[in-house]
């Protein structure tokens, strides 16, 4: 599986303020680069943490807009929501419609809130006990025909799948404003790391709307092996 | 005064690790880069927080590798430290030497530690009750011929500078690691805001050894305007 994180953060690496309200960070040009991106994937994963913050729908900017006219896209990337513990709300917007959504959870997670988000149409895959097991469950989803995946954030779920050496491309659009806040989630939260630093390899930098795109790839021999 | 903000992060907006140990981010192009900037700037200021963790002696990289060869430069750049409580130790590397080091400090700091830095050859300038008056202290600087300040971090002084509208300037050298960490410093700490986010104008994108240099200004019309 190739698995490509894509985010916006601030000039200062923050993806929304410390009340977690989304900030607008780019614009038109960056919308139609991550729809692209999108309709290249099978699916897009986000954290549960954004879910809570957002109540993200994961549907292209473009069918956003266009929906009402121009009705579903024939094959639109299925979702994914890495919840250890089922918080994803029954009414939550990733589980609308008809992309299947996958929902990553694990043994701790109480049956009554299993079964309400499979009442809503989701399918939940089970990997791990306390913690969701990356690998584990990247697995799972590769095995459902996942060969792309996308992941949209927040900083929880990124950094635990760099962490797990998960990640091949990284692809970020860096905004033209500063966020600030040392409680403001950045790109790579988690724990961090302390030594052995993730090395990456800068492919390509490119000015759009009024900030720039910045993508690397991990280094498949360095702290971060390609999965 | 002119003031430039100048500082290199990880892909992910960190200034260090969680653990505040200097982290190798970027590499001898960028060196070279940030002493030209040095040479270029009538003083270089950090926050309390940068010295009590890197103890950096803020002569420029050059100087430092070939001091005992060459001596000391012709005019090397003041240096200036904002202490809102003079806890600056009086054997810092930021005290060694001859070029002048001033302590931007407040009424609340104890008598005996301001005694202290003044002994160990800091210059120290009071501007504020509690918390740095920076506004004032900078004019307190520019009034003794500093016409151009350089910022080299860390993300609390970042912010507050930002925050208080006094930055006209900002280079970042984007290192390519991830380095990750919610409690990890970023580039712009401090409280953060939520709305009126500062504006910036993206004025050049260099590649530099392997990461990005990505320098903005300030917008006057936004919401710092410039000093």
């Amino acid at each position: 599986m190739h698995v490509l994180v894509n985010a916006a953060m601030s000039a200062d690496g923050k993806l929304s303020s410390r009340r977690r309200e989304q900030v607008s960070i780019s614009g038109e040009e960056d919308f139609a680069r991550v729809d692209r991106l999108r309709a290249e994937s099978n699916a897009i994963l986000v954290g549960i943490g954004t879910v809570l913050a957002d109540d993200p729908s994961l549907v292209r900017h473009d069918r956003q807009r266009r929906r009402s006219v121009h009705g579903a896209d024939a094959n639109p990337p299925a979702r994914v929501v890495v919840d250890s513990r089922c918080r994803t709300p029954p009414d939550a917007a990733i589980l609308d419609d008809d992309p299947t959504t996958y929902v990553l959870t694990t043994e701790a997670a109480p049956d009554t809130r299993r079964a309400a988000i499979e009442t809503a149409g989701g399918t939940v895959i089970v990997a791990g006990a306390k913690r969701v097991d990356l690998a584990d469950a990247l697995d799972a989803l590769e095995a459902r025909g996942i060969a792309r995946l996308m992941v949209e954030g927040g900083g929880e779920v990124i950094f635990s799948l760099i962490e797990a050496g998960l990640v091949d491309a990284l692809s970020v659009y860096v905004g033209s404003l500063v966020i600030g806040g040392r409680n403001a989630p950045t790109l790579a939260d988690g724990d961090g790391f302390v030594s052995e630093f993730p090395r990456l390899e800068l492919t390509d930098v490119c000015r759009l709307d009024d900030g720039v795109v910045l993508e690397w790839r991990t280094k498949p021999d360095g702290e971060t092996p390609a999965n």
